[in-house]
């Protein structure tokens, strides 16, 4: 089954042919590591389900340096919000992390197919809601843990991701100094 | 007309009865300056819409400092979603910064509400995004804007606020440094 549709069924019931209209809707895209899906300055006219690899969102920060706000991995969904939601240009970046596969759908398509399939709407709430609470506690992590620990729990609870991400992204994410970098390189943690 | 459906009404559109309906699931509160509406280890069972007052969400950092990482004011809505979604117990508190009325709805009323009326769906999903958002651009002015920078935006934008919020919880709120404090006390913003 599409895994798309595989994940609606979490939240939601979809008949058979209400799968097929809501895939209808969406565009299936390939981007390869490095590229950007978006970039500061444009508008967010679509949104991204991930069906495979990782995308990063960032930001360049007051001193030029990227820094890593959020990770996208398969099943989970990304795009900026209110960029997608006005039309306004976006002040972030979203980029492939390595070679990977989406469903995108751009703005108007996506108000069809709510207007089309109301109860989507329960889905995207859902979605939403822990997307907006997965943020909240990186941030929790970010004021309560020691780098160390931020770093121990990240490679227990995703050890696969911490593979296959590059070291200098996971650092952004974490917030790690400098010198905790290099004694992660020296392996003294 | 009331404040809630005032907002609604700003999202979708709803019929007298159904404003009426809406109502009827809404528990009006009120809670004194200080006062706690959800505290670490307890379960997040109501979400909040603030009809007067600001309160502030915040966790206990790693120093035992209280660290303030939201704001809601007149017409947002407040709560740890993932704790209310899940029923699991929060990392977070939810503080009366002065005297507030909010109307609560607890989960059981919620999903209830959703299933009477579904196209509220559309009204908590676009306010959920809205919420996501608006947390993503703080960080970007973190990362993005210095201290004075982000204080003297926050008092342009939101004047009267500045006013109301004692200052350590804004100080806390835009990671002010004790220095920068120091200067602010002086004067010498």
């Amino acid at each position: 089954m599409n895994p798309l549709i595989q994940h609606i069924q979490k939240f939601i019931s979809l008949s058979e042919s209400e799968a097929d209209v809501v895939l209808s809707y969406f565009e299936a895209q390939a981007f390869k590591k490095k590229q950007l899906l978006l970039e500061e300055g444009q508008i967010a006219y679509k949104q991204y389900f991930i069906t495979k690899g990782i995308v990063r969102f960032y930001i360049n920060n007051s001193k030029g340096v990227e820094q890593t706000m959020q990770f996208g991995i398969e099943n989970w969904w990304i795009t900026d919000y209110l960029s997608f939601q006005y039309q306004t240009p976006t002040y972030f970046h979203i980029q492939a992390v390595e070679n990977i596969e989406v469903l995108s759908i751009d703005r108007k398509s996506f108000d069809a197919l709510l207007e089309r399939i109301p109860k989507l709407e329960k889905y995207f709430r859902l979605v939403i809601q822990k997307s907006f609470g997965a943020s909240q506690v990186r941030i929790r992590y970010l004021f309560t843990m020691s780098a160390e620990e931020r770093f121990r729990q990240m490679n227990e609870m995703f050890p696969e991701f911490v593979q296959r991400v590059p070291q200098y992204m996971i650092a952004s994410y974490l917030d790690f100094s400098a010198e905790f970098m290099s004694k992660i390189r020296a392996g003294k943690v």
